[in-house]
This record gives C-alpha cells, sequence and structure tokens, in this order.
C-alpha cells in the first residue's frame, strides 16, 4: 500500500503538471495597452499602425479607438474583416450571426476545426479578444430578420457607438443572403447610417464592395436584384446536395476592399470607393457610383433622399477638411502618394489632397482622365447618369 | 492530517482536470482525409472547394494535391499566403524564413500573441498542420541570402515536388528585401522555376505581384530596382527607432492576388496576370507584361531566354490544351464566366475558353479591346513594347 509521503509526492506532481497545462494554454495572451504608442519595439502591437503617422497616410491613427462598427454575417467575409478590424485597433466592434461554425467552412480563413459546432460568434469574440484585448467586443446570436430579432438589431446599432447611446459609425455587411441585404439597408435608411454591402459570386470567382450613404447614393431598395424586386423567396433557389462554391482567396480580397475603405472613410484618408467589384479570372476591378432612384420603394430612402437635396453642399465638404491635411514630418522611405482622380465620382466624405508635396513620388499612376468618357474599360460612371441609363447600358451588354 | 482515502480521492481529482485539460487542448484537430469528396455535409472541408467543378470553374479540382509550393518568406503576405494554400488543401508547402514572430507582427493576420518569440515557419507550421492535417508542411528556419543556405535553398525547391526529387511546381516570394528577392530570381533561373514576386510599400497603401517565368518575361534583374543596380546595401537605408508602416487589409489584398493566380496558374482556369499592382488610396490596380532583358545580367536569365526562343511556340500551347476545358454539368447558380481578354498579354501557361456557352451570363465586362491603346487606363502594356521604351514611359511620368 502507498504510503501517505508518497501518495503527497504524486499529488505534488500532479499539481505541477496541471499548473503547466494551464499556463500554456492561458499563456501569450497580451495584457492591455492604455494608450497606442508609436514605439518602435518588437513588443509594441501598434508601432506598425502608428508608422502610418510617420509615413503621411493618416493623421492621428489613434482616433481609431473611438470607432465602433457592426459587422452583420460572420462567415468568410465577415470574420476576416472582423479580424482585420481587431488587429487594426478598433474602438469597438459588434458581431451578428446565428450559424454555427461547421468544418465545411475550413476552406476560408480564421475558424479553426476545433471550433467545429460553436456559435460563430462565440468563436470570433474569444480568437478576436485573445488577439487583441483592447477591442470590445460584443455578440449578437440572432437572425436579424425576424420581426423581434430586427428592432434588437436596430436598436444595437443605434445605440452600440463607442460613447454609451450614440450610433455606431459604420456597420458592414458580410451576409450572404438578400433577405438580411434588405433588413440592414431598412435599418440604416431609418436611422441615416452609412454602411458597406459585400458579395461574392456562387461561382467564388467574383465579389464587390458597395458603399452607402442614405440619400446620398443608391441604396439596396433602388436598384434591387431580381430575386428581391420578383419578391421570390431565396430558399425555394437552393437544391439539396448543391452548394455554392468558395474560395479564401477572393473572400480575403472581398474583405480587405471592405476593411481598406472602412479605414480611409473612418480616418480620412485617400478615396472611399463607392462601387469596387472583383473579377478573379481576369483580375479586373470595375468601379463605378450609383445615385438614388427618385422612386425608391423605401420611404425612409425617400425621407434621406430629401433631406440630402436640402443639405448646403459646403455642409458636407466642411466634415472632411478639418482633418484631410497629412503629416509630412519626414520623409525617410521615399513616401508614394497620389492625386485624387476626380473622375472616380464626388466623394465628399473623404478627402486627399490634390496636390503632391515635392520630394514625393507618384505610386501607379492614375487613370487619365481624359480616358475617362461615356463607358470606360474601368466601367466608370459619372454622376449625371441615370439609373435608367444605367439600366440600359447593363441590358446592352 | 489528511487521511489517506483523503488523498487519493485529491489524485482521482487532479488526474480527472488534467485529462480534461488534455483533451480540451489537443481537441477538434481533424482526422486526414485520403481522398477529397464532393459531398455537400457540414463536416466535408472539401465540399466548397469541389464545388469548383460543378460551377464550371475548375476542371478536377483535387489535382491541388499533386502540386508543391514553396513560399519564402512567412511574413505579413507569406502566412497568410501558406494559410490559403492550406485551405485550399494544396498537396505540399515549404516554408522559408529565419524570423521569430513579434508582438509588432499582430497586426497581420495569422499570428496570435502567444506566439511571440518563436520561429516564425514552426509556429506557422503548428497552426498549419493543426487547419489541415492533409496538407504536407515542410520548414526551412534559415536566411537564404548566405552562401551555405542558398545552395540548401537552391536544392530544397529543386527536389521538393510532391513527386520525390522532382521540381517545387512554384516559387512564391514573400520577402521584405531586395537581396532575398535577387537570391530567388537566381536560383529560379538556374534552375528555369516559375515564380511570383510579391511586394507591399513601405507606407503600407501599394503593393504588387508578378509573374516571372525564366525566359519569356522579365526577370528580377532584367529590371532592377535603383537599390539593386547601385548595388546599395538596404541596412543602410533604415534608421533606428524607425519601422516600416503595415496594415492587414494590404498585406491579406497582396496575399489574395498571389495565392488567386497561384491558383489559376496550378489548375488552369481563368486569366494569370504577368503583373497585377495595388494602390490602395485610390483603389486601382494596374496590370502590365514585361519582356526580358537582352542585356541581362544574371547569365541564367540569358540562357533561359536563348531557351524560350528555341522552344516552338506550339509546344508551350500544347501544354495547357489538355486540361483547359470546364466542365459544365448543370448550371444551377447561373454560372457566371467571362472570355479571355487577348490584349491582357499572351499567357500561353494558361487557358480561357474564348467562347461562353449558351446559359451562361458574363460578370463584369472585361475592358474593350479598343480603348486598350498605348496607355489605357490600366496599364495594360503589349507583349511589343521593348524595356526602352517601358523606360522611357516611366521617365516621363
Amino acid at each position: 500500500m502507498a504510503s501517505v509521503e508518497d501518495l503527497k509526492q504524486q499529488i505534488e506532481a500532479l499539481q505541477r503538471e496541471l499548473c503547466q497545462m494551464k499556463a500554456s494554454s492561458s499563456g501569450g495572451a497580451r495584457e492591455k495597452i492604455e494608450k497606442m504608442s508609436s514605439e518602435v519595439v518588437d513588443s509594441n502591437p501598434y508601432s506598425r499602425l502608428m508608422a502610418l503617422q510617420r509615413m503621411g497616410i493618416v493623421n492621428e491613427y489613434e482616433r481609431i479607438r473611438q470607432k465602433s462598427v457592426a459587422v452583420v454575417g460572420v462567415g468568410g467575409v465577415g470574420s476576416v474583416t472582423a479580424d482585420m478590424l481587431t488587429r487594426c485597433g478598433i474602438g469597438k466592434l459588434i458581431l451578428f450571426d446565428y450559424d454555427k461554425v461547421e468544418l465545411a467552412n475550413m476552406n476560408r480563413l480564421f475558424f479553426t476545426p476545433d471550433q467545429a459546432g460553436l456559435s460563430k460568434v462565440e468563436a470570433a469574440a474569444k480568437t478576436l479578444n485573445f488577439i487583441n484585448p483592447d477591442v470590445k467586443i460584443l455578440t449578437n446570436n440572432y437572425n436579424i430578420t425576424t420581426v423581434d430579432s430586427f428592432d434588437m438589431f436596430l436598436n444595437a446599432i443605434k445605440t452600440g457607438g463607442v460613447e454609451e447611446g450614440t450610433p455606431v459609425d459604420l456597420v458592414l455587411s458580410c451576409v450572404d443572403n438578400f433577405e438580411a441585404r434588405m433588413a440592414i439597408n431598412t435599418a440604416c435608411n431609418e436611422l441615416s447610417l452609412n454602411w458597406f454591402e459585400s458579395g461574392v459570386s456562387e461561382n467564388a470567382v467574383s465579389g464587390h464592395i458597395q458603399f452607402i450613404r442614405p440619400g446620398e447614393t443608391a441604396c439596396f431598395a433602388c436598384a434591387p436584384p431580381l430575386v428581391v424586386a420578383e419578391n421570390i423567396d431565396e430558399k425555394t433557389l437552393k437544391r439539396e446536395g448543391v452548394c455554392a462554391a468558395s474560395l479564401p482567396t477572393t473572400m480575403g480580397i472581398v474583405a480587405g476592399m471592405l476593411v481598406q475603405n472602412t479605414l480611409k472613410y473612418l480616418l480620412n484618408f485617400g478615396t472611399v470607393s463607392d462601387y469596387l467589384g472583383y473579377n478573379a479570372l481576369i483580375d479586373f476591378f470595375p468601379k463605378m457610383s450609383l445615385k438614388p432612384n427618385p422612386t425608391c420603394d423605401d420611404r425612409f430612402c425617400m425621407e434621406r433622399q430629401k433631406d440630402y437635396a436640402a443639405r448646403p453642399k459646403a455642409e458636407v465638404v466642411e466634415e472632411v477638411v478639418e482633418e484631410d491635411t497629412p503629416l509630412h514630418e519626414e520623409n525617410l522611405y521615399g513616401i508614394e502618394l497620389v492625386a485624387e482622380d476626380e473622375t472616380q465620382g464626388a466623394q465628399p466624405s473623404t478627402g486627399t489632397p490634390n496636390t503632391i508635396s515635392s520630394g514625393l513620388k507618384l505610386a501607379y499612376e492614375a487613370p487619365a482622365v481624359t480616358s475617362h468618357s461615356d463607358t470606360t474599360p474601368t466601367n466608370a460612371v459619372g454622376d449625371d447618369v441615370s439609373l435608367d441609363d444605367l439600366m440600359a447600358q447593363m441590358k446592352s451588354m
């Protein structure tokens, strides 16, 4: 029979092993950081982001901590979107999804096989919090298209700002169906909240992002897809044993385009694209701008259009000007800046300096102004083109 | 004093806890899968990739298991590149890096704070193996630019194919300095191996990928950056307390462009871009093709140019034709295919059908052929443009 001394030694050994296991499983989760520092040391997770200031790209990067973004849909695009925003140190993220992680999702980035079966928002929040504990992450595990949940969703984005009771700064739609897009559209029109819509085709080789500013650009109901306009139930389109294709590449690129434009919008640098498409087969990236439909079915869209028409245009520009002068302290790396291209559609919510300081060199040349007539290769559409013209153009393709 | 019975109970409790800890820490790592299946069930990690066949995009997706890719540099671009290829089920990945993970890397995707201090290749291999145990992953923890290590690198890519002793199918350069790019260039010219170069600017808002086929397109030494041409030591350009900026968005997009073109090349679909740039400030994506320099300093490049000139052009085309007819079993989702745009530069190594089957609709319109004269907005440069012409054009910008 074992002596008491033996048993005690056994207990000590087990306790040591358990202690080591616990240490290594929770190990490395970094401490919170109160203030973003630009100090160039290996232990500073923000040094490469704060360097955007020295490079003359962003003025006062730390403003990102005052921003709150809602990510609706935490799948192939939404999870990578949340990951990027978390690593950029966004102030607050509000996640919406009601789905579970499956092994069938492992062909996209972010989720890992051990998370199969967990709710997407809970699994994502755990990983994101581990990556950057400075970001406040809220999860909402429900379907925003049901009547009750829609009200909860509306209230969550209406009061989800970094400052208690203020709305979020931006809503990002990363959902995979039209019903959810319409719900987001309805909520954002009612609250007059800017949002980005995103999508990836079912054959996995194209995608797009679209910036919707209620009253100023076309909303999702202004030019609805056929399936929405004809009130077809999407579920009737899906068949047993058949699924859409997807690729981590296409979804990663669409998430990258979405978050890059989110950063440009929130931190006032570069030019935010109204619409940016991606065709993976030929690496083609069309851009365009769409005006609102003056007979849109959404009554809040019609109200926002009236608001926008009544708003003095100078006021819109003023919002930007206060922050759009980049710092040019030094030019150690041969900074590359590109002049704003006036033909890309007016984007009053952002600003890029029109002139290039001496000593700076241009990155890729922007498309020549003269080539942007009618139907240019990038499909850029001027602000003067009506929806009817566009519809006619699309039909003739 | 504790009784023997108490101590035994204590031991049992500790053993139970330890057992649970061990189970949850190794939990969820999925079993290997012998053959890729297209069955549409939640537990199949390949269903969304195999769906590319039904969608008519890829012919026999499972060929990816016969492909081996070397990823040189496992940083902001390389780690995401390896992650995407792993989730796509690539046969074999060979990773090269000699750096350690730092908290300062947490502003890009992939690595997590608990990995700080670990070697990048080891940390990456562990995560990738956990995500997809079907991929064979080899790690090489050395600097490829030293004399001895260069020989090891050359040998690793010369014999690193899925079939023992054959070369890898492709080399992806994801390094952050010109010295390493020149080492890869030298090795690939000597071995006549196709490779992609990639890069992100130090201000974090532009990037590019470039497809280099020795003898057929310009190699890295054909038109070297100034710092290489003038033999400047890059280290002298860096200053204490100053670091380059970086963003997860830009790096994720560049990795996405790199892996998307890798998939198109390895699985013969779409058109592989010779050069694809990305300007984040205005969402501009220039493309071009570069011919080799007939007086290139690299003697193997000169040999490859002779080989290429001597190669009957028909043979080059033949390599492709055997596999480039996509399956069109069904068209459940309104498949979108885009015709090859002949003006994008000849890419004999890939093929897209020139005609569109009836019932298929076009995704984004390809740039109109007529608009691709001289300096088009996408900077497409025909194969007939000489390097001198290009240099002259660039100087005049």
